[in-house]
Formats: structure tokens, C-alpha cells, sequence
């Protein structure tokens, strides 16, 4: 059975990606793509299924799914959109599948509550990146027994904010599971102030910005004796779609939405 | 309540190391050790409690549960003497903590049977190093969902056999979870033999031999427009004494006989 | 002085970032194109100047020297085309820029006595990434003094060849300033056949190819309790545009015909 | 010929590597050892030559040099008596070798200038490891073609201060070859205070701090398109003998006072 995708967001630079993947992938179909801004145009040219048509675009998200009952929302859109987009794909028994983050706590438990009560699976996954995901997921779990943690997280040089998110959410993850303690020599002494880094509950955060870089992040656990590294390297975009597309896949099977790709991970 | 060591094999590399990190572990005590070459003496000098004093010695295992009543013993021997001391520990109700591998799968079953029928925790640990089974047991998780891998370890020249046996082990645990692949290019060719590595169902393992390495290994493990890598390195044999401690008072609370320190990291 | 560049082979991929960066140049204008396959078309869309204007585009390498007079001619094309350019640019005071390999030797040889009795300054790199003949000239000058080297080049798995051309040349330069000599162990067994890698005069050279990687290259030299670790990575193509920068300016002032890019790193 | 070597210093931890280093060495000898502490005793039971006999130890150096004549003193004392020790040596033709640090710069004026006077070789290298030394010299060189740099040094948690010496003294190599400069977004924000590191004139020092850990550092460079990493590890002391047999031999040789390991690699 093919798995009917409507896709909103696909202007946008994971967008043109997700058409690409969704439309090569044997088992699924887009069937309509929601697009406000539409004009009457197509989309980017290479946004064409394997015959060369383009997608048949919809302004209006109650008509796409009278008319191309779509099995799974496929959203790459921005906060402000996604979570009406949510709420009335649910309603309508249509399984979001939801790539941007932003959205509220509050707004989070909502559409939680909703999907149990209409057994619609879901997934709100700030990272689609499995590679990633992993990387985040064995931190954490290796913080539980080797607890001394240091994470470098290396970026290029066009990257405003430090440390990154990623950077941040593996801290939030392994702090879940050891206790905060003072790493380093009790009287570590910085000659240059900045050197020891970021002071995360004890952990150390460095963040390396250089041109050339792309994204880029190393947990390094020390113990007696031994150093366990967990490095992840995002080359780019397109390592975003194996996870889409086991998303998509989990979705048809699940009765509950989830918040993050580890959860799907067995 | 403090637990009650016996060691056999206390005179090797891992027994001076294990002899040293039991002997300074709050929870424990060492009760015996455990010595057939005993002559006598004393241990190597820095083999010694927190008092100076030596550990008395004794001949027979017999006569040490006799009259120390070990709660555990902590085996580092050989392989020709070990499933004895297994048997006869897990019979008088002391649990087994054994590092020593060479033992035979029927052995092992034995062993496990009585274990279970005599509701006595045991463990049996081919790799102490809990940093080394963490990256084995990442790496043969993340190959479920990124199946391309090549590993990469590194060792001192004095090292005759490649590749490593943690290596292999690392193989044998990828195996049962991908399917066997060629990997590569379909029509790759190798300019000069040996370079793409020994082909384990696809897989490539590399060894590198240089002098200054200890001993190192990283999972490189590919996927679209990504790479995860899990990198282990052992920098001394003190690295294995977390595991160690760790399964000493894992034992205390099992009526099982486990097979790999895999299983009691939860 | 603006120094005035005809480019060859523009449409390539090598080309196409050539165009762009030249174009930038603050202390560079491209005068022309030289393109034998011209329709009358311009190049593609972004090939323009900072006044999106296209370049004037010329199918006769005589004509275009007589009319726009260049001061450097940078060539990206073939190997069957780049003799006879370089020939003809000399013969005329045109300082040739080369990134074609694939010219030989006699070729060479009499390009640079054509060079030299003219006084015209040139190039022909075979790699104009800077940080790649770095890595390659310090692995090689540092294997002077730490003599057991291995070399672990990684790649995408669209790769056929194994080892890359880069690792070739390393290892190349490596046996010009240390005696072959057997590494690792003298009982070294290869439990699986390639574990040890490709043996070069006694070095080991590994290949790794994964999806996900682009041209990745280590150099690990090891010595009495120490390792050097020398790795590039190329992350696009852009990487080649200083080196072609660099390139055009130093032919400004030299009056030989030189290979390699090391060659004008001082 | 075999150099006769006199060592100072040798009950230090260098010195008992130095004395094994030497001793061992073919074309070297050592005749005598200089220690003032010395109290009838030999040295520690290991430090004895190949016939398995102690050395000679002296408490005055004028008397161990007219009594053994050496052509070469190995200081690896303190700073407080080598400005002597170098002085008298070098008075009497006997070429000092020294690995201390902390020597005046006044001081080293005057005794290279001395040593010019008198024609003798000699060498203060604050570090002997020709890894290390290798390592901050490409580091170094590449800044001068690749500006951007970031500099991550990371230690065992027993290690007081950070950064470490040696990435103090990468940094200052490289600060002579380029211009200082703001390196990172121009809008760059640190979330969290010291998450971009230790800043000096422009570049970013990273200490890392983790139990395991040993002495290792990697200089990373960044371009357009690409990174070029210069990585060391020292695993133990011994990797500072060859450095130390090296400028050994140098010294007979040479008829200068060198400063730095870095001079003698040619």
C-alpha cells in the first residue's frame, strides 16, 4: 500500500529536499502539497515526480484533505502555521509528521491529548537527523557510567549563537542522568578566561567556529585509564531524510504522537 | 555492609591493577587471596591494604571459603583452572566475577545452569573496559539504521594479530543486526591489494600498527550526507577496574550467571 | 595594477567556481573567455560580472590574446587541449595558470625550457587546495623523523580507485625522504586477508569509503610514546579557489614555469 | 666514536627515561652522573648499564669533568643551578644539552654568547618530544596561509592551569606570521559565558579536562571549503628520548647554542 503524503513548507530548504525524497520513495506518494503563497506557479522546477509533473498544490488546507484524503502531514513550515496545521490534521485523522520546533509546551501536551483521543500517530522531531539523534541518545546514556563529559561542537564561521542547540540538548539529555559535579582539578586555574569553556552543570562546552566547517559534534567521556568519543558530522541537508522517511513510515503504524526522533529508534 | 573479595590471579597485570582498586573500594574487603604457586611470601610490595599489610595467602580454595566465607570471587586466572573455580564457588553460593576468556560454550552452559539453579549471581567479562563494550554495543546499535561500516583500530607495533579481537567482536555484534552488503562502490578497484581492508559480509575492518599506540578503535558508520563515528581508546589497564568494581557489586544482587558486562549496563 | 585573466574550460566544475572567484578578485578581471564550443550564448546564468554582465567569449585562442591582451591565461580544461594552450600562451608572454593533470612528462620538461627562455612566469597544479598540499608536504617532511607511517584516506563510495591519487602522492613523497622499511610487528599475521592495509615500501595505506563522506585524508605517524595526526578535509570545491587566487598572483612575478603548488608555498 | 655523556639531574622522571635512553644508545656512553644529593648510594635499581653496573656519580662537576672528560652534559635539572652547570660546561669545551625550562633571557644571551666565543654546540629545548615540536611548527606554517585558527588542548583533570604551555607557545608561534583579527561571526554570542574559548589576538584556545586523558592537542585550520588538522598525543615520557638523543648527536657537531628543538630539524 503506498502511503499518500501532503507536504506544507516545501518551498523552504528542507522542503525542496523532503519533495525530492518523498517523491523518489518507492512506498509513498505526495499528493498534494499545501502552499498559501502559491501563485498559480509550480514549484522550484526540479520539484517534479517521476514523470516530470509537477504536484498539484493546494491555498487551502480543509480542501487538500476533502479532496487527496492524505494519509500523513508532512509540515516543514514555521511556528506560527504549524500548530493549526497540527490540530486539524489530527482532527481529521490525518498523521503529522512535523519538522519545525518552536512550538509551546502547552501546545505540545495539547495536540498530545488530542491524538491519544483520536489514535492518530505523530511525531514532532526537532532533528530529523538519525546520525545525530544517536550521537545525542549514547552521550547520554555513556554520561550514566563515564561521568566526567566535555562536548566540542564545531560550526562554521557564519554561525551566530554558542554553544549550538544540539550542543545544548545532548547537556539537557546527560544531565537527566548523572548528577552535577565540578570537572577538572578542584583548583583549575583559566590564565586566559574562556579557555575551560561553557560551565553546564559541571560539564564543559566548547564551541569551535571556522570557515569550512559545516556541523559538527564530539562528546568526549573520560574515565580511569580510557576516553569514549561520539562524534557526528552533518554534511548536509539531504541527512535529514532517511529520517523523514521512517518517520512517515513509524506514523502509519502509531497511535500516539512522540516528541523526537530517539522515541522511534528501537 | 562491606563485601567480601577473594582474588585469584592477583600476581598478573590485571591482578596487581584489580588487587589495588579492590583493595581502596569503600564497599569492599579483601578477605583472601586465592595463590597456588604461594611460597610463602608476600605479594609484589605495593599489593598491600590501607594498613600496610599484606593479604593473607592461601593454597586451596577449599580451605579459603572455609574459613573467609568470600562473598564473591574475583578470577583472573587462566583458562585451564577457571571453570573449577567457577564450579566450586558457584556451589558454595560465591558469586563468580571472572575476566578471564578461553572458557568453552558448553562450559559456559554448565556453569550459567548451575548458576540459575542455585540462585547465584556471576559474571563472566571478555572486556572489563566499560568505555570498550559501550562503543562496541553503540556501534552495532546505530549499524540498524546507518548499515555501512568500516572499522578502523589502532595498536602498538608489538601486536601480532590483526584485526583485533574487539574488533571482531564489534563485527560478530553488527552481524546480527544488518544483513550482510558489499559495500563500496560496485565496480571498486583496488590500485594496491589490502587497501580497502578485510571484508568481514561487507563490512571493512583496517589495522593500524604504529609504536606509541595503546589501543584505539573507531565505528565509522556512513549515511546520506552524514557519518557517525565511536571512537574508544584505552590509554592503561586501569581502565578495566570501573568494570570490575562494577560487576562485584552487580553479583551481589543477581541469582543469575551473565555472559559479557554488556548485560549489566542497563 | 588589475591583472587581466582569460579563462579556459569556464563551464566545467572546476570552472564554474573559477569564474566566481576570479570575477571577485579585488585585484583581478576576467577579459575573456576562451570556449570552442560557443554558440553565441553567454555562460551559464551566475557567470557574470559584479554588473551582471556576461564575459566576452572567444573561440580562438589567437584572436583573443591579440584583442584582450591577458595577462594570465587559467586553464581548466583537457589534457589533449592544455599542451597546445600553454605552448601558444608562452610563445605570447601569457603566464599559464594550469589545474589539468595529466600532461607528460617530455610535455613538461619542454614547456619549462620555453618558460625559462622566455621569462614568463607559470603553473601547473595538479591539486590547488592549500590545505591539501600542506598536509601532504608536512606527513612528508615530519616522516623524516617519526618513520613508521600510515595513511587512512576516507571518500563518498561513488569512489572506484583505491588509494586515492592524493594518498599516492603522499606516500610518493614519503619514500623520497625515508628508507623502505617493513612496520608493525615481524610475526604480524592478517587473521583476514587486507586487515593490514596496502603496503607501500613498508607503509600501510587504508581506504575507506562510506556514503556520506566527500575526500578526507589522515596521515598518523608514530613514534617511542607519541602519535602525529595530520588530516585534511575537503568539504566542496570552493577549497580549490585560493590556490587559484594565490596561483595567478605569484605568476605575476616569477619568470619559471613551476609544478606542484608546494612549489610557491615558501 | 662513542659520546661520552654526563647527566645531571638524573633521579627525575626525565632522568631515569634519560639514563635507560642513553645508556642504551650504541654510540653513546654514559661516564658519569652529576648529583649532589648523593649520598654513597646508587641510583634507582633500574638505571645501571648493560653489564648491569651502576655509574660513576660525582658531587662536584669540576671534578667529574677533569676526571671523565665527557663531551656532553645532559642537564635535566632545575632552573636554579643549570645556569651554572651550562656556564662551567660550556668554559670547558663540554656541550650542554638541557631540558629545563625557566632559564632568564639575559641569561641565555650570555651563554650563547659565550658559546659562540668558544665554538661549543649546545641546545635548551623546553620540550624534546619531536611530535610535539613538529606539530607547532606546521601549525605555525599553515596559519600563514590559513588564518583561521582554533587551537583545542586537552589534559588529564590533575592539570592546574589552562591553556597548557605548549598551546601557549602554538599560539605565540603563530601570532609571528599572521595578523591578529577577529575570527567567528562578527554578531557571534556566547549563550554561555567561555563557550568560544580563550581569546588571543583573534584565535580560540580550548582546554579540555578529563580523567583518561594524557597530554594531547590538535590545531585546526580553516578555510574556504576545506580544515586542516594538526593533531599530537603523548602517551608517556618516553617519547621525549629521541629528541633528546637527537640534539645529543647535534651538539658534536655544531658550534652554537640553540634555543628550541625546532632549529635542529633541519
Amino acid at each position: 500500500m503506498t502511503i499518500k503524503v501532503a507536504i506544507a513548507g516545501a518551498r523552504g530548504r528542507m522542503g525542496v529536499e523532503a519533495v525530492k525524497a518523498v517523491g523518489h520513495a518507492a512506498d509513498m506518494e505526495i499528493v498534494a502539497i499545501l502552499d498559501y503563497k502559491h501563485d498559480g506557479l509550480f514549484l522550484h522546477e526540479e520539484q517534479v515526480n517521476d514523470h516530470g509533473e509537477g504536484y498539484p498544490i493546494y491555498t487551502s488546507f480543509d480542501v487538500l484533505i476533502q479532496e487527496k484524503a492524505p494519509d500523513v502531514l508532512l509540515d516543514l513550515t514555521t511556528p506560527d502555521v504549524v500548530f493549526t496545521h497540527m490540530n486539524e490534521a489530527i482532527q481529521h485523522g490525518v498523521r503529522p509528521v512535523v519538522g519545525t520546533s518552536g512550538l509551546q509546551m502547552d501546545e505540545i501536551e495539547q495536540l498530545t491529548a488530542l491524538a491519544k483521543e483520536r489514535e492518530v500517530g505523530g511525531i514532532i522531531a526537532p532533528n530529523f537527523s538519525i546520525g545525530a539523534v544517536l550521537a545525542m541518545k549514547f552521550t547520554a546514556y555513556a554520561a550514566k557510567y563515564l561521568q566526567d563529559v566535555e562536548i566540542i561542537e564545531l560550526h562554521h564561521n557564519q554561525k551566530v549563537d554558542a554553544p549550538s542547540g544540539t550542543a545544548m540538548k545532548t547537556v539537557e539529555m546527560i544531565t537527566k542522568v548523572r548528577e552535577a559535579h565540578k570537572q577538572g582539578h578542584e583548583d583549575e586555574k583559566e590564565l586566559i578566561e574562556g579557555a575551560r569553556g561553557a560551565d553546564v552543570e559541571g560539564m564543559r562546552v566548547h564551541s569551535v567556529r571556522l570557515p569550512g566547517l559545516l556541523a559538527h559534534q564530539e562528546g568526549l567521556l573520560g574515565g580511569e585509564g580510557e576516553l569514549l568519543t561520539i562524534r557526528h558530522d552533518s554534511f548536509n541537508r539531504s541527512s535529514f531524510m532517511p529520517g523523514v522517511l521512517m518517520s512517515i513510515r513509524h506514523v502509519m503504524n502509531d497511535k500516539e504522537l512522540v516528541y523526537g526522533l530517539e522515541h522511534i529508534l528501537d
